[in-house]
């Protein structure tokens, strides 16, 4: 149905689009142009069908997207479809915000657990889940086969708890810390959310507008 | 000494650059070779050449660079020496985890005040700083001339608040939410963070790795 290797800026958009299909799904609409959509979203209308045509050809001369279908299509690509089990590894401000933010499961995650450090935290309810002590990770993670953690701890404990991570089978982190797990762990898979970064990029805009 | 235009994608970069300079810098180190930068970023060494070049050449052949010199000048492009005026509206668990984080001196930020139209919520402490009720944004702006506006509230209400801040003289958002502000008001420098697009490619990440 669609090529197998699809390039790393189509595969950033995915989330995007499928983000407004389901927008405009919600709003009652069955079908749309690619220029319409790419008016929508700030892209030109040949990057779209550019786009799309790497999953196959959706659209109909002057007919236009079947929003539902497309949604899916994308939906698809990106394994929504299949929840993959997924920690939280500190619940403080950061990964409690985290934690409760109603996305995992429209996100292609299952949040099957809470994790910190401090005693204090323990019991406390996240999305919920409440909170375990780190000293149970292991046989959490040795019953239940989480994939994937979130990481919401200071930066200098993130390279020893990635190593026991990995020593217990994990195999992404979604990081919000500022520690860079590649450069140790080449093997992972990893996402960074790095909210310094993206304020001093806003910080640059502003002065350079 | 620099360019006055340097291309997004280094623009981008600037902000790793500044993050691993400070970590070398707190470390004790004074010099280092692009190769060996190159090599803790995952970069290539022409890549860190090419990049430094855009605003002057600092390594000399065989010497590598001055680190302290070269964080210097990055935070100088990125204007991190002059705090611009930002408030924060939402002050729910995502706007309370980002407003009691402590970046925003270090990344050009000051933080002035924190608004929610929650009551309940008012006079709660986030970062030092007592929520305000949002009956009082506008007085507030115009007291205080905040430039940017951090935004964490619910998606539906993003853009009634964001035509607010922007009549109360707003120039920049740094958006949580889903709603596209540009689509409206074009002349907004913004920047997403959009947690959910991260977390979906995340998962394409792992599904097809």
């Amino acid at each position: 149905m669609y090529k197998s290797y699809i390039a790393t800026p189509v595969i950033k958009r995915l989330p995007r689009y499928y983000r407004f299909l389901s927008e405009l799904c919600a709003g009652g609409m069955t079908r749309i142009s690619s220029k319409e959509l790419a008016k929508r979203m700030g892209l030109t209308a040949s990057q779209v069908r550019q786009d799309f045509n790497c999953f196959g050809g959706f659209g109909q001369q002057g007919y236009g997207y079947n929003i539902q279908q497309l949604k899916d299509t994308i939906g698809g690509i990106l394994g929504l479809d299949q929840l993959q089990k997924m920690i939280l590894i500190g619940a403080g401000n950061m990964g409690r915000a985290i934690g409760n933010e109603a996305f995992f499961n429209t996100c292609g995650f299952q949040l099957i657990g809470v994790f910190d450090k401090k005693p204090s935290l323990t019991g406390q309810i996240v999305n919920s889940i409440p909170v375990r002590h780190t000293d149970g990770l292991d046989e959490f993670c040795k019953e239940n086969l989480p994939v994937a953690a979130a990481l919401c701890i200071p930066n200098q404990e993130a390279k020893e708890v990635v190593r026991q991570l990995v020593g217990l089978g994990i195999k992404a982190i979604w990081n919000f810390t500022h520690y860079d797990p590649t450069a140790d762990f080449p093997e992972l898979i990893v996402e960074n959310v790095h909210l310094r970064d993206s304020l001093m990029t806003f910080g640059y805009g502003i002065k350079n507008q």
